[in-house]
């Protein structure tokens, strides 16, 4: 099972064969034998857990509660809302055969849920006091992709997905807001990916919104990541299932509503915002083991001071394990490496008879000779922050880099042949010109920015612009 | 929203209306406008995480990790294990088509996931070296149930099913045993349900295995639930799904597997064993809510102390919130005791003023009255650890007056006629008896246990006995 032997591509080669080395090598995911559907093994799940860990601890601390709707959506509850229906009819997977019966009516397997939400506030709203409902579930949902990657673009999707809905359009925009806000703040601090948030054009947000925020990252390659969005539906999906409250003049009305959602397409994200030619680099805060100490020889005094360091730090909430394996010491290193385990503790007897240990920190690949007296809680503690701090101001440098303006289309064109990356230009708001773009390498909007224009005029059509946004090649 | 207000209908007048007045009254799980389908609502779904949480820390502590595996599954994957698909195939789902394209080969979704895990453990185990693999996942699974009932049978059930693969027999059966013994731990400690746990018979163990242990309570009614099993596949899948490992004499052998699950419908075994004729009735282990506190009037003092005595429990790992909706006191107090609620604290200005405060607990429903100085996180740990060992004495109780023994068909017969449970009776070990005994009112064997024959005759046939076996109806 040890995958990582097999040599690893290099990143500036072939950067999509790098990114599959990438997950094979530090065993993420796995291919199965079911088409389109990979596994998610221990150390792709460890990730997207302590990502869950973090989101649900938030989500609640706002005040949404965890529930589970039913997986399978029957096909005219499905077609009440149009343009959800037309969003994501022709990529659903039909159940038509409960045991060895034929269905009355098929079931789709749920490629997201607000239907199901829907059909329940409909029937449990009856008043405003029965608002707000801050609901959110965490799921899979299946859509039925041609071409599959690892996390990137997968049949089953796991992810979150919150409903909810309020008596106020007003409260139902801040909540929109809010969770963009969340979503942000955890790509920023956490995951340190600096993204970019806006508002998605009419063509690029969700079937049956009113608007989308969306939350955009930068890949390493220039290429972006759309990782994370959060949609306004107003009344939209209210009026299509019919929910409607007693509001406070005890006169009728239509609830308004929210749905945002994020993915373990974000385990994507950071391999290829963060990953290098030794394997993957993770950041302390969303690394499911911060630091791992490989003892070298069979001393008492190494195996002491080895456990010694380990309670010390887990007690103190940085999650620490002991090397113990019968492989060599070389190759522990390099797994270590591969996994993307933050900091590696070297503790040999020959080094410790000088009161010396080593530090390694994964991101960097520097190694530090400390005295094995220090205070280890403070040392590691301290270098962990560094590393997160050093990873967000590293992938910050790289994203500025690779951030462009253009102001016609010829310029958009020479940068995406030269070296894609987030483009900003200004834009008159017409569709037309957004498919123009699209024809130069399949260039989207990513998303509307609240920056002040660069000429005023549209990078395509050369008209009066109405936005100033941000362009590029997507995953 | 409020399905409070709704009577509950009394227990011993109608056990299975009264069953499903508390699923709602307590908004555990409502219908769906999808056959066989429920929604976990917010509070049946912090049950539900509640024992998520608990169970997934234990898991983990014994080496645990997990994993997600596809949610569908080929035709012919599902087939190559024989006792699995003949006992699968006729309530499973079938997806035939994804998007408007018919699929060359339909796919199931998963009823349980034998099929995936040996796929997967089939390309990645080589060696000895690989081995243990130590795998779980937390996912819901499909079957095409007909009659349904909230959290005991539904087409779509959530549980965990742990799948497990070693290099030697003896290492398989002691996993075996080591999870049954932590669903007995569970089901003791944390549910307060005193369940019974043994072997099952030939005729009821799961499809596939060489044998089946497993975890039977008993519900007030003396109804039996299956709440929980561990099998021992023995070698049956590596050879179906050909994994094969080179053991330390580099000789190659059939990997030995093990599986072991338990669901949500846990949630229905809770009710069924604590709950009362005024609502849930709660275990505090496992309530996701401990303690409320209804503040009675507006004087500042009753917030103060409210305010303070919710942030001291909170501290110390005691859940606790204060009510501050506009709802009456009396109100206040029936919601917290339908919600099952273990311990409420209710702080009027008049009693303050005489240094008296007021706590309820809910299973016994007492009211004692205390001095409004007393240290609260020491008085409500104490009784929050009274009321989890009541609870589980009186189940306990209730138990051993609902077991009874038979020596004779007949008596088994009187027996379930005029209030069924527990029966043990000696057994023959043929299936022909078996099915004989299922005659009267679908009574079935729930396990094997090791304790000592009554009359060493089989109960059936008079003939030699060779288990002493519990037997009773199910749900």
């Amino acid at each position: 099972m040890n995958a990582q032997n097999k040599k690893i591509t290099k990143r500036d080669e072939d950067f999509a064969a790098w990114y599959t080395d990438i997950v094979h090598a530090a065993r993420l995911c796995a291919y199965s034998s079911v088409k389109g559907c990979t596994v998610m093994e221990p150390n792709g799940y460890a990730i997207w857990e302590k990502m869950q860990q973090i989101l649900d601890k938030k989500f609640k601390e706002l005040g949404h509660v965890n529930v589970a709707m039913p997986l399978l959506i029957p096909e005219n509850m499905l077609k009440k809302e149009g343009e959800l229906v037309n969003g994501f009819a022709p990529e659903v997977a039909w159940v038509t055969h409960g045991g060895s019966k034929k269905l009355e009516e098929r079931l789709c397997i749920r490629p997201t849920s607000e239907t199901m939400f829907s059909d329940y506030y409909a029937t449990h709203v009856r008043s405003y006091k029965d608002l707000p409902c801050l609901f959110n579930q965490w799921c899979s949902v299946l859509r039925w992709e041609k071409e599959t990657r690892p996390f990137l673009r997968s049949r089953e999707i796991f992810w979150q997905e919150g409903h909810t809905i309020h008596a106020t359009k007003k409260e139902a925009e801040e909540e929109t807001k809010r969770m963009m806000d969340v979503y942000k703040w955890f790509h920023h601090e956490i995951l340190a990916i600096p993204s970019i948030t806006g508002m998605k054009t009419e063509k690029e947000k969700f079937a049956g919104a009113e608007y989308t925020l969306t939350n955009e990252a930068l890949m390493y390659n220039g290429v972006a990541l759309q990782a994370g969005t959060s949609h306004y539906f107003g009344q939209k999906f209210s009026e299509a299932y019919n929910i409607k409250f007693a509001n406070k003049d005890n006169k009728e009305e239509y609830a308004y509503q929210t749905s945002w959602g994020t993915s373990n397409r974000m385990i994507g994200g950071l391999i290829m915002v963060h990953s290098d030619d030794y394997g993957l680099v993770l950041p302390p805060r969303i690394a499911p083991k911060q630091v791992v100490i490989v003892p070298i020889g069979s001393d008492d005094m190494v195996y002491d001071l080895s456990n010694k360091i380990k309670d010390e730090l887990n007690k103190n909430d940085i999650t620490c394990y002991i090397d113990l394996t019968d492989k060599s010491p070389g190759f522990k290193f390099a797994e270590a490496e591969v996994n993307g385990i933050p900091v590696r503790i070297e503790i040999g007897a020959r080094d410790l008879k000088d009161n010396k240990v080593t530090i390694a920190r994964r991101d960097t690949r520097e190694k530090m000779v400390v005295d094995s007296n220090i205070d280890y809680v403070k040392y590691v503690s301290n270098l962990l922050d560094t590393i997160q701090k050093d990873m967000y101001n590293r992938a910050l440098k790289r994203r500025d880099e690779l951030t462009f303006e253009a102001t016609n289309l010829k310029e958009m064109e020479d940068i995406l042949n030269k070296q894609p990356g987030f483009i900003k230009a200004d834009w008159c708001g017409k569709k037309e010109c957004e498919e123009k773009i699209k024809e130069i390498k399949g260039c989207k909007s990513r998303c509307i920015t609240d920056d002040s224009f660069i000429t005023g005029k549209c990078v395509c059509c050369g008209k009066n612009a109405k936005h100033n946004v941000i362009w590029g090649i997507q995953y």
